[in-house]
């Protein structure tokens, strides 16, 4: 037996209810201790009702005191660093180089964070003087977040969505993902003492946990909730944008739910440097175990001189990839299922594999490397879909005629990335124009799977990548996802938000009468 | 027999279905010539594969060709002002003198955003050195726009949403309302003339007519729009909202539903400019015969000494108000049902009414002044609901603990006005605070039925104010309802968009490495 861990209410402990669950070793197939209570109807309305209570004061907060809120947190999980690897590296089996990788990007966006709000130009002030009209961002609400089964960190308890939501001045409420619980805790704790250490109101963070789906549907529902932040399957994310608009008072969504990231090989680019790009793609594919969602998951190839040794080294090396263990036995399962749907249909074949794996218990897989024709990538829309886990399809493409078809028939995905060389680049700038309007983020001769924390880092795309293509999950842009408009009309300095008083006490740059200035307003 | 009119689908007619229908004239309850024929689906079909063709040109234009475009929008509508203003006088019964106003408020705003789209700032470019990653935002794709009864045109054919889905750099498709289709057509020759001599695709810009719902639903589910906005009714808005939900690929909907408005007069405004109070809010709920989305609905009224004289003021003004033609026979007998419900409820009670109305087929009406009891508003939901047209209610409040809850328990509106002097800013801190949190725009001692087009306005508020409480869809910062952000990374100058170049050839304000700057990026 364990100890009994139950949800994060404020400063409180949930009471929580019967359903208990435990973080499995995906490597063991095994349950780790402790237990886990789902939280009851009881706690999530107590974490709701201060939530609710927190945001008159919380988003009232300078910009000063929400970046020492954040700073705090980031030190707190930097301080707890090692306890919190070795949990989730039980929890998920993501290597520790990886973790560790991880974390540190957990407590440097929430540095950056603290940067952006300390700095306080973010709410994009505008002052009119004739009429004396003056607007700014301002919190929405408190949020409710989702965390996701392939970030244990970065996009968990204290991962973007909170980071950003945070930074924007709202409470939030964290829906544990169950594939990690005692990483969740862990980091759940750090940020619970922070808003303690600040002397904020407790209800700017609680962290709910659930065996099941049931307490995440009441949350999106919750009156109080005003965004929801969640990133990981297509089911999971659409069930969550239905029920966001199916509410009384419909709040925005924000589903990231991965895509298949497409790699356009052009000709230059595979005749120069075909073998380092056999490389890089095997690696980035089958990086913590193929299990990101800017994971290439198809690649475009032209008939070129090069493509049979481009192929070969390709091949070579996706043959050599040990076996690797991914986050769940569910997502192992599907990953299985998938890989034997595509091998044993008319169209795709099977290039190469990875190490086989031995009959276990645990959630390790074999890499897989298929190759389908062109034609049966533009009929077959199977072929044009996401599986999670270290596979990729190859598909030989003829002429940029059919490079361009390709390119049309793309639905939205987070990332599509150009293996080119300079005369490409020229050759192929109306493709490049198609995948503009396709995507969030354009790679050139580099990899998807490594993702920025910058202010210009867009980590987004149209549906089916995201629920709203209009934004982004990483970067600092991510704070304007809970975030609106206000404007304050004829009131005196006395009566505004120091943001937009004509003094400019916070220094910050704003748009006075049209012109971009950090100078005080007439 | 009026001349057959049809829609404009690009450069072309719409050939039209058999149903025709024709503005009436809400003064005399008789027909207008021509007859409109509502679009046909291949009508809206060709419609649609124009604006997808024209989008790939129309999104890469460059500022300064943009801004071109929408000048000559504006020229043409200025020079065919007087026939414009003539056939909207007619169909909608608003004086010449404010749809005059309104004109120039047409061509103004799209002079405006030409002015935004030149400058080129507002794509809001983000570069970050290391690694080259550069942000900015780009147009979503084809806007389906529905013209509003009340605006005929700064919300209609060349209203403040076309003219931000333009300048964003979309295609847009208006489906005009019904009520002024000769003030529809009029606008949309003057912007397909603009589209001709600009050398524009004809797919940038279609209208279509129709007598009932059907193009518009079709509309908004058609695969190749992107964003659909709105001002109208709660009705006609939540039902486009539940529809774009609703597609395969869900996309922005954002409805401008009208609210309340409700206006706050403190002790201290009372006391001091208590004659001018009324005065200014009998102008500001009878302005264009109350048919402003955000006309005063609600006035909350101190008991204090120069109270009675206070509605005495407003009573005898209300008295001598004049009758008003509304802009539909539908929208006058809505006015007239929902007048009776409120003066046969036992929970309000007429105070004044303006010049009673001779029977008559007009669409002409009264204009009524109700009080109510305090505990009736928190308990009544009807009291606190929008009557479209010259009425307002007054609710006295006895303390200030009274006025908070009526404040928390407001839902979202467009705007919230304080009458106060400066010592009710400071005793009321906590009521700004609290509808900051409720409404898009507050005003202080002024009327909110003025919304001027400038950088910093906030026409928008929290659900049922809007669909999407996020954004405005008055002011240059309407601009970003139509836009996504999208990032390249490790691109060369050659192949990045101008706006995204290291030597800054548009000379836009950016943000490098996280600080503002014009200058080149290294």
């Amino acid at each position: 037996m364990g100890l009994k861990t139950v949800s994060l209410i404020g400063f409180g402990d949930g009471v929580g209810r019967a359903v208990s669950f435990a973080g499995m070793n995906p490597v063991t197939g095994l349950p780790l201790e402790p237990q886990f209570f789902s939280a009851s109807a009881e706690d999530l309305d107590r974490a709701a009702s201060l939530a609710e209570s927190a945001f008159p004061v919380y988003s009232n907060l300078s910009g000063k005191d929400k970046g020492a809120f954040l700073r705090h947190i980031a030190a707190a999980i930097e301080s707890a660093a090692t306890q919190i690897v070795n949990r989730a590296n039980l929890e998920t089996a993501l290597p520790e180089g990886r973790l560790q990788g991880e974390i540190a990007r957990t407590y440097n966006q929430l540095r950056l964070f603290a940067e952006v709000v300390e700095e306080g130009s973010w709410v994009d002030a505008r002052i009119d003087s004739k009429p004396s009209i003056r607007s700014m961002h301002k919190p929405l609400g408190p949020v409710a977040v989702f965390g996701a089964s392939n970030f244990p960190l970065a996009f968990s308890v204290a991962g973007g969505d909170t980071a950003s939501a945070l930074a924007a001045g709202n409470p939030v409420i964290v829906k544990a993902h169950p594939a990690h619980p005692g990483t969740s805790a862990l980091v759940g704790h750090a940020i619970r003492e922070s808003v303690r250490a600040c002397h904020l109101p407790e209800g700017v963070f609680s962290l709910l946990f659930d065996a099941g789906v049931e307490v995440g549907v009441r949350l999106v529902q919750h009156p109080i909730i005003k965004a929801v932040a969640f990133t990981g399957s297509f089911a999971g994310g659409t069930a969550l944008m239905k029920l966001a608009a199916a509410r009384p008072v419909p709040i925005p969504c924000y589903s990231e739910m991965g895509s298949v990231n497409p790699v356009f090989v052009l000709p230059g680019g595979l005749n120069k440097h075909g073998g380092a790009i056999a490389a890089g793609l095997q690696t980035s594919f089958t990086l913590s175990a193929g299990q990101f969602c800017t994971k290439p998951g198809l690649v475009l190839v032209p008939k070129e001189d090069g493509t049979p040794a481009f192929m070969k080294e390709l091949g070579d090396r996706v043959n050599s990839t040990p076996s690797q263990t991914l986050l769940t036995k569910a997502i192992a399962d599907r990953y299985e299922s998938a890989i034997k749907g595509r091998t044993s249909a008319a169209d795709a074949t099977v290039l190469a594999q990875g190490a086989k794996v031995e009959e276990s218990n645990a959630a390790t897989v074999q890499a897989s490397l298929f190759v389908a024709d062109y034609k049966d990538l533009l009929e077959h829309e199977e072929l044009a879909q996401e599986i999670f886990g270290p596979t990729t399809l190859v598909v030989g493409y003829q002429d940029r005629k059919q490079l361009l078809a390709v390119a049309e028939k793309l639905e939205g995905h987070l990332t599509a990335t150009l293996q080119a060389d300079e005369g490409d680049l020229a050759d192929y700038a109306d493709l490049i124009d198609i995948l503009t309007r396709k995507v969030g983020r354009l790679i050139l001769n580099d990899y998807p799977t490594g993702v920025e924390v910058c202010h210009s880092m867009v980590h987004g795309g149209p549906f089916p990548a995201t629920s709203d293509g209009r934004s982004t999950s990483v970067g600092t842009q991510a704070i304007f996802r809970f975030t609106r408009l206000v404007c304050f009309q004829s009131f005196p300095e006395s009566a505004l938000p120091d943001a937009l008083k004509s003094s400019n006490p916070l220094g910050i740059m704003r748009l006075v009468d049209g012109d971009r200035t950090r100078k005080p307003s007439a």
